[in-house]
């Protein structure tokens, strides 16, 4: 066959192929529909099922036949979901701005793009706004992240009636960003703590000698060096573009999957999905071996913790709270007994909610 | 049946569908992956071709049987196509940014959310950037936008090699931006001439009173206004996150098809998709009837124009050059001759690329 023949034989194999993906698509938009009648017929306006997209993505995972890679068949399904939700029932979800940072990402790649997204300035804001019903759910980074988050998203928990529905992670790229072009003129690098940290390798190999200093955030490192011939900032592409600076090297992290996690926040949690994590807001009293004592009823029950991050209260009444993740959902029945026997033991014990792991 | 049992029901099907769904979209991957074997053996490295995704996006929103708009169905393809495309080339697009801003949104639009995309600060950066080859494409807004573009993309245009390969429109929601909180607290509105124009209606009847100030972008007008109270703004709802300003209204555009135009720009142009447009930039002597005299081979050629701009031509020889987009591709016989004839009778006549119209 000539190139020619061949390739209009694929072309025309690739317009079936689009055919019947668009009535496919178009089918499942219609009984996305019809499950949206059967339930408001019994009262339920709630549409939106975390556990239940969290199923179909975790099956299509498993069962990717490539050549594409989860991560992109995942994202299709993605937006095909939130296409057919968006017919339903249209989402508004608040997330921690401006636009371009890490957060909006995290809200797009959970939601899809057929929601409409809100940029909000700060995470006692976006609680407010999901309290209020202003949106339906919100997304914030759980850590004081790279990128200067103020307020402890987690302190806002403790004074807030919101759940956990959700978490999502992002893979994360720091550049080095500097109004130098080469790296022998700089002689000091500024960004995050964390940022710097997740580079270190980079940097002792290609930029042993100058000095590094953290700063409050990598935008602010960006925006500092703008003014600082000589120096460089560890931050994103979009921090490049706001503060004039050219991108010396990119992809400078240690880790190629350097991910952040950031969590959904709505006014309920979410059903069992098969695979969840269960967020815990804990306090024990201050005493030797009070954090031993609170933790063995999980592991007398065999539940794991994933994470454990302990805050200062700012209540008078304990010194510390503990901020613990574990695996399975509180309707599990493991982890229904080890969360009586946990209530037992501390003297404050909130569920912050249980929803599915992250599917990528 | 119980709610719970169709339920189900329809939920198995989905999950046929999505089963369905998920291997077309792997064969579709894979006959990408042929179109690129073929192609290579025969030395054509040039895998996107702009032309064969208009006309597939064409026919998806011809055919578009519903419930999903055209809008949302032909998004899923585009995003699909993104998918199939990165697997075999991926792509790198440069746009005027920063993060954030509409040129992004067309970027995405354009090309789908599987391509890398790189904000950069000016036009002429963007297009050194295509020029040098460090990205594939550029995403340039065509008018002086209400996002504050100060390089003229047209200006760049006559001393440039690249061509205009795609054409993207997108859709523009305005909102009132304010420290205050409601409409009587405010006694001027300040945004840029154009976005102020776009919301006139709404304006009119909702500040009467309200001075209109224009400013050099809506994201000044937006800064300028977190400094002022009793003002307002109209810009983006990311310039309210920047700038710390509240929503006192959304969407009080008055025409709520408000779109913007932003042109792909490339080192070659597209070939004939079947519904294309052409771009010409020209100048005529310098005399009464000149500009008459120049039209005249497109109506004797029943060529439509759809868009004509003048601009000073920075250069000595001529006193105005003239951007024209018409219908029809370069390589069409009525365009071809239309183009000779021009040629004679205009003292400059470059082809700045002939594309597909935006599908939606």
């Amino acid at each position: 066959m000539s190139q020619e023949a061949e390739l209009s034989h694929v072309r025309e194999r690739i317009d079936a192929i689009d055919h019947q993906l668009m009535d496919l698509i178009a089918e499942r938009a219609a009984c996305a529909r019809q499950v949206a009648l059967i339930k408001s017929k019994a009262g339920d306006h709630q549409f939106y099922r975390p556990e239940r997209e969290a199923q179909i993505l975790r099956r299509i995972k498993a069962e990717n036949p490539g050549p594409l890679d989860d991560e992109e068949m995942t994202r299709l399904f993605r937006e095909i979901m939130s296409a057919c939700l968006a017919l339903e029932q249209p989402l508004a979800v608040a997330y921690l701005g401006p636009a371009g940072t890490f957060t909006q990402t995290a809200a797009l790649k959970h939601f899809g793009h057929s929601v409409s997204t809100v940029p909000l300035g700060t995470i006692p804001e976006i609680f407010r706004e999901v309290e209020a019903g202003s949106v339906h759910f919100g997304v914030v980074p759980v850590e004081n992240s790279t990128e200067g988050v103020v307020s402890h998203t987690l302190d806002t928990f403790m004074t807030s009636p919101l759940f956990i529905c959700g978490e999502v992670c992002v893979r994360i790229h720091h550049h080095l960003l500097s109004l130098e072009s080469s790296l022998a003129s700089i002689h000091s690098v500024y960004s995050h703590q964390q940022s710097l940290a997740q580079c270190r390798g980079w940097l002792d190999q290609n930029l042993p000698h100058a000095e590094r200093v953290p700063v409050a955030s990598n935008a602010e490192a960006a925006r500092m060096v703008a003014e600082r011939p000589g120096t460089a900032a560890v931050a994103s592409d979009a921090a490049a573009e706001i503060y004039g600076l050219g991108l010396v090297a990119t992809r400078i992290e240690d880790e190629p999957d350097n991910t952040t996690r950031f969590l959904i926040i709505g006014r309920a949690d979410a059903p069992i999905s098969g695979h969840d994590k269960t967020s815990l807001l804990l306090a024990c009293r201050n005493e030797a071996g009070g954090l031993h004592a609170m933790l063995t009823p999980l592991a007398d029950h065999k539940i794991s913790m994933t994470r454990i991050e302990s805050r200062p209260s700012r209540r008078g009444v304990w010194d510390y709270v503990f901020f613990v993740d574990i695996i399975g959902h509180r309707e599990n029945p493991a982890v229904a007994a080890a969360l009586d026997h946990l209530r037992r033991e501390t003297l404050f014990l909130k569920v912050l909610g249980s929803y599915p792991e992250a599917v990528l």
